[in-house]
C-alpha cells in the first residue's frame, strides 16, 4: 500500500477547521449590528419581492440582478408572481444621486423573520447594500434553502472603499472588469479606481489626442462609448468610477505620440527599460495640452474625483535637462520636489476648473495645495496622519496591495486608523475617508486577474466597511471561503481559472498530483518576482507558469500549520492530530514519484521539478521526526543537522515560488531533537 | 490510519488507462486519412497565420476565432505580425454558399512540418474544418507547445451531422446555444436542429400570430432579431440551422392562443397532463393558418430544410371528435394514420411552395408523399432502410438520444449503415444522409445542459464524420477526454458546472466526500426517471438534485471495472491491480462516515443517504472478498448469500441513480466464493 498514490484532499482539513469555529453567519463584510432571532425564512419556488417607496429603473435592474443571483445560488428558476404576499419587502425613502457622491447614505435595515423579510433604507443605494446581505444570508439547510431570522442594522465605517485596477501594464477587457464590479458590489465596495495610463500603455480613447492610444498602446484600449456604458454599469451597482492618469512620472506611453510633453529627447517605446521619462513641467505647452485633455476626460468621467497619480517621479530627466534646471533656479525653487509641487499646483487649478477634486499619491502632499485635495497613501498611515494634521483628507492603500501576494490575514490586520493615525484627534480622523486595495498589473492577464483579486479583496472590503473591532482571523477565513463560492456564481473565475491553467500545464485531464504540489506553494512575495527577472519585463509574454496559477495563499499550508500547532500544544500526544499530519506528510513524500513523469513531459512544468523533490524530502523528514517523537527518544544530532540543511534549502524560492509547509516541518524536526521550536 | 479519510482521485486510474493506449493524436472526429511524419512544429509567441486564395469576412472572423482559441489553449497572447513567414498558411480555392447547402464541400488537406503548416481546401468551409483539426493537434510537449508533423486528408463520411436541441420543455437562452454551436463546430458537426415548439412551450416570435408566444410560452422565447443573428453566428461556424415545429401532435402550446387549431375543446395549459391535444387536419382554416405561419418562418429560417415533426400523434382527440371521424369516412380513409398522411400531403405542398424540403419523423413515411422529403428516424435503422427502399432519404437519431443517459460507447456503437441498413444497395445507401444526436429537454436547465450534451456528443460527431472502421473504444475514450478539456476553453461548462452544483448541494467548499459518491453513480437510464415521477413533470421545478449534477457516465466506475477485469484475468494474482482495487474499496467503505454528517445538513442531499450507505457496504464486501481470495480458501456460503443480498439491493435505483460499481464488486464476491462470475 505504501507506494500507492494517495491523494488527501485539501478540503478535509478545511472542513475540520470550519467545524471548529462553526455556526456564524457567512456575512462579509460583517454588518455593524447583527441580532440573531429564532427560526428561519424558507426560500423556495414561491419566493417573491415587492418594492414600495422610492422606485426607479436602476433599482428595478438591481432587483432583477438580485433575483437572478438568488436563482443561480439556489437553482430555483423564479418566475414573476402576482397576488401573493412577497417574501421580501423592500422600501427606500429616497432615490440616489445621478452621479454617486462620496458619503451618500448607504445604510439599511434588514429584518428576517420566518414569515417574511423586510429591507428598508433611507436611499435606494442602501437597498443595494442590503440586498447583498440578504443574498449572503441564504443557505442550504436540512429543510431547504432559508435565511435565518435576524435583525441587521448596517452602515459603512468609511465612505470610500475602493479597488484600484491597473489596466496599463496588462490590458483587462471590459467584460472582465464588469464581473469584478459585480464582485465588488457583492462585498459592498463603492469605488473602482481605474489606473488608465502608465509607462506601458495608454488605455482611453481621446478624441482630441488620438495618438495617445494609436501610438501609446498595443491597440488595446477602451473607446469612449465603452467607458460611458461601463460607468453606467458601475453606477447601477453603487460603484463610483474614478479615473487615474498618472503624471508627471509613469507617463512614457504619452510620449510616443506626443514627445513634446517629455523632459527628455526620446525615442520612447512601450517596452521601456532604461531611464524613466517624465513630463516637462516648465513648458506652457504642457499645461495647454493637459487643459484640453483633462477637459475631455472630465466630461467622460462624471465622478467628482480625478486622480493624477504623482507618484515615483524619478528626477533624472529633470536633472539632465539644462532648461529645466534653469527654470528651477529662475523660480527660486530648491529642488525637483519643488518643481513637482509647482506642477501639481498648476494641475490642481486645471482639475478644479473642470469641477473635479484632485486626488494624488503621497508625493503630492505640499502645503501650497488647497485643502480640498485628497492624499492617497501607498506609503503608510504616517502619510495619512501627516496629511490630516495639515487638514488634508486621505485614503490608505498601503497594506492593501493585492499584487504583493500577501495572505488575507496580513491585509486584514491593516487598519487605516492604526499606527500613526491612531493618535489623531477625532476631527483629524474624520479626514481619513477609507482606502483602496490595489491590483497592479505587472503579472496578470485577463485569465488570472480574478484569482489575484479574489477572495482576498473581500477581506479588505470588510476592513473598510465593518466596525474596527471585527477582526477575528478564524472567523474571517471561514466567511471569506463562503463568500468565495458565492462570487463564482456571479461569474468570477478565481477558482475555476486555476484548474484550467493546471490542465493546460499538464496537457491532460490528470492534474491530481499537480494539485498536491500547487496547493502547498505560494508565489514569492513583495517585489521578489520582479527582482528575479533579468532585464525589463516582457508584458506580452504568456503568464502560464505554475506561479501564475497558484493561489497567493495556500489554504493547505495554513491548515497543516494549525494541525502541527495543535499537536505541539498537546505535548506531541494528540493522536488524531498526529494521524492527520502523517497522512499529509506521506502524501507529499510519495507525490514526487507520481508527478515526476508529468514534469518531464511538459515545458511548462519542468522548472518545478526541484520544488516537487523538496516537498517529497520534507514529507520524509517530517515522518521520521514523528517516528522519533513516538519513540520518545531525541533524534540524533547528525540526523537533525542533515534535515535542517534540507529545510534551509527548501526555504529558498524555486521557480519563483515558496514551499509553504517548511516551517511546520522544521518545527517537528526540532521537536523530535528535543529542541524548543524557533517560532 | 484506517479510519482516516483517504481520497483516491479518479484521475489516477484515468492516467493509467491513457498510459496504456498511448501515443495517438487527440483528434476527434478522427480524419479520413492521417499520415504521421517526424518532428513537430513549435507553437510560440511568433505564431502567425496567412490566408491566400478565396477570402471573405466570414473566413476572417473564423481565423480570428481560431487564433483566440489557440491563445486560450496555450496562454500565448498572440499579436498581429507582419513581415514574418507565417506558421500556418491557409488557402481556399472557392468561397462558401451564402446559405450553407447540404453536401457542400467540407474537405481539406492539412500538412504540418517542423518548418510550417499548410491548410488547403476547395472551399472556405473546408478551411473551417481543417482549422479545428489544427487546434486539436496542438499539445504541450517537453519543448513547449507544438503540433506534430502529419499529413491529413479529410472529408466527412455523411453530409448531415446534427445535434437536435429541444428548447420547448426547458427554455435555453441564446448564449448557451451559442457556446454549444462552438462545441459542435469544434467536432465538425454541421446542423443544429432547433426543436422550437412542443406541448410545453412555443419559443419563436411570430409577428403574424403573436399569441403563439404570448400565450404559448412562459414568456421565454426568441425574437426574430435574435434568431437571425443566431443563424448568422451558426453560418460563420459552418452550421446550418433547421427549425422544427412539431405538428399535428406535440402542439398543445399552439392551442392556448389559437384553440381553433385543435381537434378538441380545451381548455389548454402549458402544464399539460391528461389528453394529448392534436391539430385538426379536417378544417381548411388549419391550412390557412399554416400557410401564413410557414411563409413567415420560411423567410426567417434560410435553411433549405423544414422539419414538421409528425411524431407520436396520439389519435384520441381525433377518435373523440365526430366531425373528424365523419371527415375520415367521407374521404375514404381507413384510420387516423391515413388522416395524418392527408395532413402531411397538404403540409408538404405548403412547405414546398415556400421552397423548402420537408423533414419529419418516422411516422410521416407514406407512399403518397414525394420522394424529396426526408425521413428522420427515432425508431431505428429499419425505418431508414424501409424509407430508402422506397426512394426516400433518411437521417438517424435512434441510438443518439443524449437524454437517455447512455454511456458514450453505446452511442458510438450505433452506425447509420448497420442492421437493416447494412443490406441496402449502394444506391439506396446513398440516401442515408447522416444523423443527429438529440438533446430532449425534460430534465435540463441552462445550467446543466452542456453536461448532458458534452463530451458524449463528440463521439456521435465522430461516428458521423469518420470512416466506419474507426471504432476502437479505448481510443475513443482517450480522445474524448482530451477533447472535453478543449471544449471548456471554448466556454462550455460541462465540467465546471458539475462542481458548482455539488457546491450548492453541499452548501460549502468541502465537496471531497460528496465527489467520491457522485463519481460512482449515474442517472437512471432511458425513461426511468420519467416513469418514477408521480404525475406530470413540473417544468419549472429546480433541477438541483444529485442526479442533475452527475455525469451520465461514471469514468471511475468504468476504470474500476477495467481494474477488476485485469485482476480476474490474472487469476486474481495481479498484486498491483489488487492494491488499487483495495484502495478504491477502502475509500468507498470509509466514505459514508465522512459524508453522512453533510447529508443530514442539506435538504438537497438527504435522499442520497441510502446510496452512500450502500456504497460503503459494497466497499466492505469487496475488501472481505479480496481477503478470502488472498487466503486462497472459498468464502463461506452464508457470507456469500448475505453479500449477494446486499448487492441485489444496491442494484435498485436510489434517488433516481444507479451505483455503477455493483457489478465488479459482485464479480469479486462470486470469485471469492469459488464461483464463476455471471457476466
Amino acid at each position: 500500500m505504501r507506494n500507492l498514490l494517495i491523494v488527501l484532499s485539501f478540503f478535509l482539513l478545511a472542513a475540520l477547521a470550519s467545524a471548529q469555529s462553526q455556526p456564524q453567519l457567512n456575512l462579509m463584510p460583517m454588518p455593524a449590528s447583527v441580532q440573531p432571532g429564532t427560526g428561519q425564512l424558507p426560500i423556495n419556488q414561491s419566493f417573491s419581492v415587492a418594492v414600495t417607496g422610492n422606485h426607479d429603473a436602476s433599482l428595478d435592474r438591481e432587483v432583477q440582478r438580485f433575483v437572478a443571483q438568488l436563482s443561480r445560488q439556489t437553482g430555483f428558476p423564479f418566475r414573476p408572481k402576482s397576488g401573493v404576499a412577497p417574501t421580501l419587502q423592500i422600501h427606500a425613502d429616497h432615490g440616489r444621486e445621478a452621479v454617486q457622491k462620496l458619503g451618500e447614505d448607504e445604510s439599511y435595515e434588514l429584518t428576517v423573520a420566518d414569515s417574511g423579510a423586510k429591507l428598508t433604507a433611507p436611499t435606494t443605494l442602501g437597498v443595494l447594500r442590503g440586498l447583498q446581505t440578504f443574498l449572503q444570508l441564504v443557505q442550504i439547510t436540512p429543510a431547504g434553502f432559508a435565511a435565518p431570522s435576524v435583525t441587521i442594522k448596517d452602515q459603512p465605517r468609511f465612505p470610500w472603499r475602493g479597488t484600484l485596477i491597473d489596466v496599463s501594464r496588462h490590458f483587462i477587457p471590459i467584460d472582465v472588469l464588469k464581473r469584478n464590479l459585480d464582485g465588488m458590489a457583492a462585498v459592498k465596495m463603492n469605488v473602482l479606481h481605474w489606473h488608465l495610463s502608465d509607462d506601458q500603455g495608454f488605455r482611453v480613447e481621446s478624441k482630441k489626442f488620438p495618438k495617445l492610444t494609436q501610438m501609446g498602446s498595443d491597440g488595446m484600449f477602451y473607446t469612449q462609448g465603452e467607458i460611458s456604458e461601463f460607468i453606467a454599469y458601475a453606477h447601477d451597482r453603487g460603484i463610483r468610477v474614478m479615473p487615474e492618469f498618472d503624471i508627471p512620472g509613469h507617463s512614457q506611453s504619452w510620449f510616443l505620440g506626443y514627445p513634446e510633453l517629455s523632459s527628455g529627447s526620446g525615442p520612447y517605446t512601450l517596452e521601456g527599460g532604461g531611464m524613466n521619462p517624465i513630463m516637462d513641467p516648465t513648458r506652457e505647452s504642457t499645461y495647454k495640452f493637459l487643459e484640453n485633455f483633462i477637459a475631455e476626460m472630465a466630461k467622460l468621467f462624471p465622478d467628482a474625483y480625478f486622480h493624477i497619480g504623482g507618484d515615483e517621479v524619478d528626477g533624472k530627466q529633470w536633472d539632465a535637462n539644462p532648461k529645466i534646471q534653469e527654470f528651477i533656479h529662475a523660480h527660486g525653487m530648491k529642488n525637483n520636489q519643488d518643481l513637482q509641487a509647482y506642477f501639481n499646483q498648476r494641475l490642481q487649478k486645471i482639475v478644479a476648473k473642470n469641477h473635479k477634486i484632485m486626488v494624488g499619491w503621497d508625493e503630492i502632499l505640499h502645503p501650497d495645495l488647497p485643502k480640498t485635495i485628497i492624499v492617497h497613501s501607498w506609503r503608510g498611515q504616517q502619510s495619512l496622519a501627516a496629511a490630516a494634521k495639515q487638514g488634508y483628507s486621505g485614503l490608505l492603500s498601503f497594506g492593501y496591495y493585492l499584487d504583493l501576494m500577501w495572505p488575507a490575514a496580513r491585509h486584514y490586520a491593516i487598519d487605516p486608523m492604526s499606527d500613526a493615525a491612531a493618535t489623531l484627534t477625532p476631527q483629524e480622523k474624520s479626514l481619513i475617508l477609507g482606502g483602496e486595495s490595489c491590483q497592479w498589473a505587472e503579472w496578470v492577464t485577463p485569465e488570472n486577474v480574478d484569482s489575484h483579486i479574489w477572495p482576498r479583496n473581500a477581506v479588505i472590503a470588510e476592513r473598510l466597511w465593518s466596525p474596527q473591532e471585527v477582526k477575528d482571523v478564524a472567523s474571517m477565513y471561514a466567511r471569506m471561503n463562503a463568500v468565495s463560492l458565492d462570487l463564482e456564481w456571479l461569474g468570477l473565475t478565481h477558482r475555476s481559472a486555476r484548474l484550467h491553467m493546471l490542465h493546460r500545464m499538464a496537457g491532460s485531464a490528470d492534474i491530481s498530483a499537480l494539485r498536491i504540489l500547487a496547493d502547498v506553494v505560494e508565489p514569492v512575495k513583495d517585489y521578489n518576482r520582479w527582482s528575479d527577472t533579468k532585464g525589463p519585463i516582457d508584458f506580452h509574454a504568456p503568464l502560464t507558469r505554475m506561479i501564475d496559477a497558484v493561489s497567493p495563499e495556500s489554504d493547505t499550508a495554513r491548515h497543516f500549520s494549525d494541525l502541527v500547532q495543535t499537536f505541539a500544544q498537546s505535548g506531541y500526544k494528540d493522536q488524531a492530530a498526529e494521524a492527520q499530519i502523517r497522512m499529509w506528510l506521506a502524501t507529499w513524500r510519495d507525490n514526487d514519484a507520481r508527478l515526476h513523469p508529468l514534469l518531464d513531459q511538459t515545458s511548462l512544468l519542468q522548472e518545478d521539478a526541484p520544488l516537487s523533490q523538496d516537498l517529497s524530502a520534507l514529507g520524509a523528514a517530517g515522518l521520521q521526526a514523528l517516528d522519533y517523537l513516538d519513540k520518545g527518544q531525541p533524534a540524533p544530532d547528525s540526523w537533525k543537522t542533515q534535515q535542517l540543511g534540507l529545510i534551509e534549502q527548501s526555504k529558498q524560492p524555486m521557480a519563483d515560488m515558496l514551499l509553504m509547509v517548511v516551517a511546520p516541518v522544521q518545527q517537528l524536526v526540532e521537536a523530535s531533537a528535543g529542541q524548543a521550536p524557533h517560532n
